[in-house]
């Protein structure tokens, strides 16, 4: 029997309708179970209603600005704490919300637990690169500030990661620098730097710069929370700006706006490939069960591409693989093939 | 007599061709007097040669990709190292160099010197905002490892910088951090926070995202050297993977490639102001001199706004309001009020 995935009902800016709506929509699209977490009189006032979608009741909801630790910890009866509860109980296969990204984090490593041997789970974005494989980011915020020896169980996983969810056999790592050569940067970056170059069973290609990471040189990039989240950030500004700058101009004279409605069509596959909604949002890697964390403004179509991933993560044994790509060291490994 | 600009000749991807053609195109233009440094038989050897400009003679070259430290120690007599001398002894009034970063920083602050009081001079990186004043970015490179105290300075140089070089009145300073609550990030982002929100004389607007560089809510971006390179490399890499795709699928069919004719002239103030080239360079704020550091790849036109940018700034008497701006604590200050 398939279990489901458990959709935090309650989390999102668009919450609970847009949520509500995507789960419904996962379940006939996917013909995958689906099980709804948060207040029963909300998800049932939502048009439409559950769709026949089971509900796990949940009284409380941790806002999108509360503090997560303290969240977590006093509403123990909230959507996003009972979502974790579900997979930890073996009632649910894996757990999406668009919620309080931290709680999200607090809620599934309090409740999971960490893989053996994972020191800090970490947040891997993909990132969107048209005409590519995405690029995966991480850690994309969980971690402020890090150790060399976390960069490389980051590595790990995010290689794990890239192949399970991309297809690629071999993924190329990359550590975020300020340039190439492995002397450049800071204490932490030159670390990990010998770190990842002595690690085996993964493919190292040397440190990157931020400007690879929306390109097809590099398959998974690696640094701190600090940095990947400033970068993850300031991408999306960018991104942001420069087509509402382009539509603007696109409207500039009437013979611009008639050029520009023929061009529409050629723009929307690009369009398309870079709308984070069709990503499928991020993982939080080195728990003990899959955790997808959507960004705040997901739509129902957002949920439906979550809960289409967390089931293939799940169908491919996502976490066994994490677990075993970092959770016993090489010393561990030798010791449990001669015992 | 005005001072000429000091022209760095063998510097960049495109020296010395580009260098010196832009050379002789800003003291035409601008009616202001430039002085290339470099090999004169290369110079000469240029298309149009040196067009009747001084030229101070260096024998040596600093590679792009060579070790900034040993070659500034090892090349006495390379141009980067001349040219900052020329600065230091009077004989030019700034120098511009779109060669090797790291030495260029190097010979301005071994040859002219720190201002008094100044930790760590930084590097300041106009971001062009379409429809608004460019966002300063500061330190985009100069410090990969900083001390919340540095940062304080960085912001002080920043907001004169701003003021004086684009008009801003009361330029708005954020500090970059990965959520505008004071209490997220690094030890180092928090402690930083502290002091530039007791300091004086600057309008603080508190902790900023990634996401505002490119926009007009922010005048200056404080952070350090490794995140401001990072965040700067990965705007770079976005724009222009978003431009070639953009291209790209304006290529799409006979019906998009004229549509997009039409299209062209509507985006290309877009893509002007956009240029890196005109821009005008990064600047070195700091040191006891103008140093302007121009991007490797910059084209004659870049080198103008270069020299234009350069005259500016010694005629706004930058150098000196960055040194009241910081040179000097507030107990230094009330001292020689009272001397």
């Amino acid at each position: 029997m398939t279990l489901p995935v458990a959709v935090d009902a309650m989390g999102g800016d668009r919450a609970p309708a847009e949520i509500v709506t995507g789960a419904r929509l996962a379940a006939a699209e996917l013909q995958r179970p689906v099980v709804l977490v948060g207040r029963p009189e909300a998800i049932d006032a939502v048009d439409g209603g559950t769709g026949g979608l089971e509900v796990i009741a949940a009284t409380e909801v941790i806002a999108m600005d509360e503090d997560p630790g303290q969240g977590v910890r006093r509403k123990k009866d909230s959507s996003l704490v009972r979502a974790a509860e579900a997979v930890r109980d073996g009632r649910a296969a894996a757990m999406v919300s668009a919620g309080n990204t931290g709680a999200t984090m607090a809620s599934a490593l309090l409740r999971m637990g960490r893989l053996p041997g994972v020191a800090r789970p970490a947040i891997a974005t993909p990132i969107p690169v048209p005409g590519s494989t995405p690029t995966v980011l991480l850690d994309a915020g969980a971690n402020a500030e890090c150790a060399p020896a976390w960069l490389l169980q980051f590595a790990q996983m995010g290689s794990v990661f890239a192949r399970e969810r991309f297809g690629i056999a071999e993924p190329r790592v990359g550590l975020l620098s300020i340039g190439e050569e492995p002397t450049k940067g800071t204490p932490l970056v030159r670390e990990a730097h010998e770190l990842l170059a002595g690690a085996s069973g993964m493919r190292f290609i040397g440190n990157v710069e931020g400007r690879v990471i929306l390109s097809d040189t590099v398959d998974v990039v690696v640094t701190d929370g600090f940095t990947g989240n400033v970068a993850l950030k300031t991408m999306e500004g960018t991104l942001r700006f420069l087509v509402g700058a382009i539509l603007e101009s696109f409207s500039a004279s009437e013979e611009a706006k008639a050029a520009a409605e023929v061009l529409l069509p050629a723009l929307s596959p690009l369009a398309d490939e870079l709308d984070p909604d069709s990503t499928g949002g991020a993982m939080l890697l080195g728990v003990d069960g899959v955790c997808i964390i959507s960004h705040g403004s997901s739509s129902a179509r957002a949920i439906v591409n979550a809960v289409r991933v967390a089931h293939e993560m799940v169908e491919r044994s996502l976490v066994d693989a994490l677990r075993d790509a970092v959770g016993r060291s090489p010393a561990e490994r030798s010791r449990l093939r001669s015992g």
